[in-house]
């Protein structure tokens, strides 16, 4: 799905959005400047997964207008940022890959300056609510930058809008979550992972690149739909390999998932089964060990929530994939999305 | 300042938007609607002074699209509510008004649920995160939405890109603040005043106005300007009330400020005065009475530092009322804006 130089011009046009941020910062105040290096550290080193699905799929579609198109991959990249970052605060989470996010970062630096933990850990995830703030304001400013006729700049500003609607609907139920009594049922985890993933990941970028690219409504429609259902069954993937995945290719720990409770559809299915009142005694549990992981694992593979999540992966796959077999949608379009359906797949076929 | 119809029209189009909001919250889970409607509760019944404002000069300046103008302004008054939710979870504050803020409602709502109060706190603050993206994403959409030429539409989003980019600047230094182990010079404490409070409550909403009503430019930036110095001396002359104002009539602890350690012009004139040691011993101290209250008033009128920052908010009254000075700035328009000179000239005589 890469594009070199396609890839290149959205990281130039973030590249040239920063200097610009940072240059009217440091005119304001040195750690106003400070805190815009921290929240473009962020931004490097993703995988730009989303800019890279919306230039492919631009392209595929005979898209020619590089700049525009990489406006709206950055658009897309800067909320992808304010969803992590705001994701980072919600969580607690102080660290990304292993290095100090934005939160991580002014923690340790009001740590330094004497103060305690937890006011140290408030200043962090203050200003990581300040530095998500400016990434999903800037998100909009750039979708307002693109270069394109009044209804194709409402309808991208429709696809932003419900990408941030949904994701903010996501967010809240997973904040809201651990306050059931009652664990959440197959449908509501993945009602969760199409608000949380599934829409600003997969459908929106793919919406915005057919209507940029002047697609007919109903292969927008149809590519929109794909996203959805593949982002489902990615989401479901990812939370097999969270579970089952070999650590020493996926870099996460083997039993994180498991020891801080994340609600997938592997637990929704087992909570329904006898093995649960064992699991549910050693899950979600700070100490969990690897032995105690290795027991609920092989709980999950007993009660069938293993096989049942497989399946429900492979079956999405299967429902994306049945969006792209209509005759309104091109060949090339079809070949090149099979890389993100290759992701899918490998990740179910352990 | 008011005019009752225009200012119905910006609670007609808010109500709208709410409307549409809480329809689509609905269809993707009840607890997104209850969200909604905590997020408008923030919204009703507040005093509406940005749209007042935006409503009255646009008015003034001849313009006739009232429907257009109370876009924007309902624009600004998300941004407004953006802005407070946000400062709320900064400043863990979970009432506003004597009222639970969106994060308090969702604090009480996990406490009541068995989490105990940390747990419950960072619940509520988390909501208090996604709330304010809805509010801040949902101000770009709105002016998004503006009915205008694109150069009108473009400075309409420059102005609130600038709004957004100078409140985050002051938010930020108002959370580093507490760590300089220097107190703020009257300078800093000014620019923070000005970034905080005068571009996006006075500045930006007045350039708007002008930049709708299609006012030649050098009126524009004569509003601006008027804007950034009344705006100055507006929270200048907010603090002067926050220590020297009668409770009875502001509503305000008479010694909140004090008790909080609030960085305002006062404390930072004293800070380089004798009166120093005693006012540094006596402040920022939870368990602040009435008493030791009453003492750092009189040291702070001893030290000058009352003298000054009211001479300080009637200078920037002064530089104000001379942008508004220019020939081609129309009498009408100077007569519009009294009223918002009058609010900071009844502060400072107190």
């Amino acid at each position: 799905m890469t594009d070199t130089i396609d890839s290149q011009r959205v990281d130039e046009i973030l590249a040239s959005f920063f200097i610009r941020s940072k240059a009217r910062a440091a005119r304001m105040h040195p750690d106003y400047l400070t805190m815009w290096e921290r929240l473009e550290a962020c931004t490097v080193g993703g995988k730009r997964f989303r800019p890279r699905l919306i230039m492919t799929v631009y392209g595929l579609l005979g898209g020619k207008d590089t700049t525009t198109a990489a406006t709206v991959a950055a658009s897309f990249e800067l909320l992808h940022t304010a969803l992590i970052v705001h994701d980072d605060v919600v969580d607690r989470d102080f660290a990304r890959r292993g290095v100090p996010n934005v939160s991580g970062s002014y923690r340790d630096f009001a740590a330094a300056g004497g103060s305690d933990r937890t006011r140290a850990e408030h200043t962090g995830l203050s200003v990581g609510v300040i530095a998500g703030d400016l990434a999903l304001a800037n998100a909009y400013r750039l979708m307002g930058e693109v270069d394109a006729d009044l209804p194709t700049r409402q309808r991208l500003g429709d696809i932003l809008d419900e990408a941030v609607f949904a994701s903010a609907a996501g967010e809240l139920l997973d904040i809201l979550g651990p306050l059931n009594l009652t664990p959440q049922t197959v449908e509501e985890v993945l009602q969760m992972a199409r608000l949380k993933t599934a829409v600003y990941s997969f459908e929106a970028p793919l919406q915005a690149a057919a209507v940029l690219a002047g697609a007919e409504d109903r292969l927008t429609e149809a590519l929109g739909a794909f996203g959805r259902d593949i982002g489902i069954a990615y989401q479901v993937a990812d939370d097999l390999i969270g579970v089952f995945g070999d650590e020493s290719l996926t870099g996460k720990v083997g039993w994180g998932d498991l020891r801080e409770g994340k609600r997938t559809t592997l637990i929704a299915h087992a909570a329904a089964q006898p093995q649960w009142r064992r699991i549910s005694a050693l899950i979600a549990d700070p100490e969990l060990t690897a032995m105690g992981a290795a027991e609920i694992r092989t709980l999950l593979m007993e009660s069938g929530a293993r096989t049942h999540s497989t399946q429900l992966a492979q079956d999405f796959t299967h429902r994306a994939l049945q969006h792209l077999a209509a005759p309104y949608v091109p060949q090339d379009v079809r070949n090149g999305l099979a890389p993100i359906i290759d992701v899918v797949a490998e990740r179910v076929h352990l």
